[in-house]
């Protein structure tokens, strides 16, 4: 086990209720905090009181978004006991994620090591209403205060946690997707596959633009051609052709979601042919127009499994399914939700007891 | 002129020699910050010292990069005078970068005001040695602290300033540079017309393999073809070609740079022909096979001019004017920071005295 330096709050707050939560805006008593300086490596791992950190104007994340993160789950059994859901899976690709940055590695052990000790400490702060559940944040960013444009020689980690609450406060909805034919969230050659805050600052106008036109998310088609299916917002896609499960391969501009392999897993174990392949926007109306469009669905660690009703493209608009769940979208919510929150059997070991 | 609280520091710091200040190290003993709240607008505009701030680890720039950022430079004349470069070009591309981020539109005129009213009380931190200058860098970040994906609700707007050394420490060399096959910086519908964080994260992995490579910059390609040029590092690049100008037209990927209209101004201004187009990376290598690639140089507001002595594509190396300095590139640079430093007359109005 690592040694960390525990510094403990004066006084622990109280988790407010399912309803107040919300996402990503109440955080937990404690955060845990590393540092990197070169000549010296990954140093002086500590759990503190979450709160404000001291930042020098000149950072270079503020200037040049050298920085990556995380997002994972924590979910409360019936008997009390947290449990989280594939946690080396997201720690690996964090690793992952800071070589596309020229972040230097990190002991996906020590990492562990520490998370296990923060969530053992905040162990209250894990919600246990239905759906709810403990929302863990990995981050590092360059802190290295330099104005010239380079990868820097100093680094802060943190983890932060956050109680959140059910993601389908007024039940499991099918979503209405524009297509995005102006704007392009990455490219292959570029950081698609890291989880980094450039991709998300490239979503930002998109997102915003189809809000204003009614449309709940956006998916982004390819840089090059502008056909081929990438991914939605803050999720993977996957299609339900003729009994087939089909989602983009993973072709370095697309994110390679936990909650992705998760599926695509689950639908091999079930005997469903499972496609990983480029699929374009056309293939996917042509589909819908012979009347093999079955389902739509994307997955994601936040929502795991978001049902799409309709299809927005260049003024088009397909309805999937009369704009209804699917069954086999909510099958997937279920066996996930249900393997997270201990009421089914956990046969694949996704889960690891924090003990 | 715009009410703007002050607050000095004790004690004022002392400018080190020329040879001490490198790029962007050090920092003035002030800076300019305004805050902008939903509801609000634009607020509490100040001058406090420069220093730690206080930051939520939760910030919405720490995760997903909703940040923009300035660089222009002031610089001091023989008789003491402090003279910034066209203050109004950068400021307004400021508020353009804003909107692609989807950052709250500024008003120019109070961050002008702001910028003057800084540069007033930091005159003693501008050098005065030959090629020094002081570094203006405006910056704002979305501080909002939130984990969904969102645009922010709330912002923090600075102005630091870093007194920089002159750029060409050992003289006025060609850099070697590596056209980039692999990497790509932007796309077009992206943000590669913006000056944002992203574009910067992008850049790291690229630019670390090119210095491993004896290279000492990049060059960038349209991201669909991966053969027109777009940019270099930090720069925007022009050739001379048979007595012709030519420059990557402004296609949506590209940084508009003040410092490449100055050149185009000049250069239109002595009689050349100068066209703005989409240009080839085989057409460079075809010009330099038939010997009218009489020079290559980059453009930007750190070094003015950069001329190129090498360019190396798959493995295919050409020479530009023998690894010399052009006659052009050295005419432009002399003029222009000849314009900067006073020593030339300012016929195109590019300086504002600050009074």
């Amino acid at each position: 086990m690592t040694e960390i330096q525990v510094n403990k709050v004066g006084k622990v707050g109280v988790l407010p209720t399912d309803k107040a939560l919300g996402f990503g805006k109440i955080f937990t008593d404690h955060m845990f905090v590393m540092d990197y300086t070169s000549g010296k490596g990954w140093h002086s791992p500590r759990i503190i009181p979450y709160g404000g950190l001291e930042a020098q104007p000149a950072m270079i994340v503020f200037h040049y978004g050298q920085a990556i993160f995380e997002g994972m789950k924590a979910f409360k059994t019936a008997d009390n006991r947290v449990n989280i859901f594939r946690p080396y899976e997201y720690l690996n690709r964090f690793n992952r994620s800071a070589k596309h940055l020229c972040i230097p590695e990190m002991d996906v052990e020590q990492i562990h090591d520490a998370l296990i000790q923060l969530l053992t400490l905040e162990k209250d702060w894990v919600p246990n209403q239905p759906g709810t559940s403990l929302y863990i944040r990995p981050f590092v960013v360059a802190d290295e205060p330099h104005l010239g444009v380079k990868v820097a020689d100093s680094y802060r980690l943190f983890i932060i946690l956050s109680p959140v609450a059910a993601y389908y406060a007024t039940g499991f909805n099918p979503v209405s997707i524009k297509v995005e034919d102006k704007y392009v969230r990455a490219t292959k050659g570029g950081l698609g596959e890291a989880k980094t805050p450039a991709n998300y600052a490239m979503s930002l106008a998109a997102q915003q633009e189809a809000y204003a036109e009614g449309f709940g998310q956006v998916l982004w088609l390819d840089a090059v051609e502008r056909k081929y299916i990438e991914e939605v917002g803050t999720m993977n896609i996957l299609f339900k052709i003729n009994g087939e499960i089909i989602t983009p391969a993973l072709n370095g501009s697309i994110l390679g979601g936990i909650t992705r392999k998760t599926v695509l897993e689950l639908c091999r174990s079930w005997g469903l042919k499972v496609t990983e392949r480029q699929i374009s926007i056309e293939e996917v109306f042509e589909a819908h127009a012979k009347g093999q469009l079955e389902e739509v669905f994307g997955s994601g660690t936040a929502a795991v499994i978001s049902p799409v009703g309709e299809l927005s493209w260049k003024g088009q608009k397909i309805v999937i399914n009369n704009n209804q769940t699917g069954e086999f979208a909510q099958k997937l919510f279920d066996y996930i939700t249900g393997v997270q929150s201990n009421k089914i059997a956990d046969q694949f070991n996704w889960m690891e007891e924090v003990k």
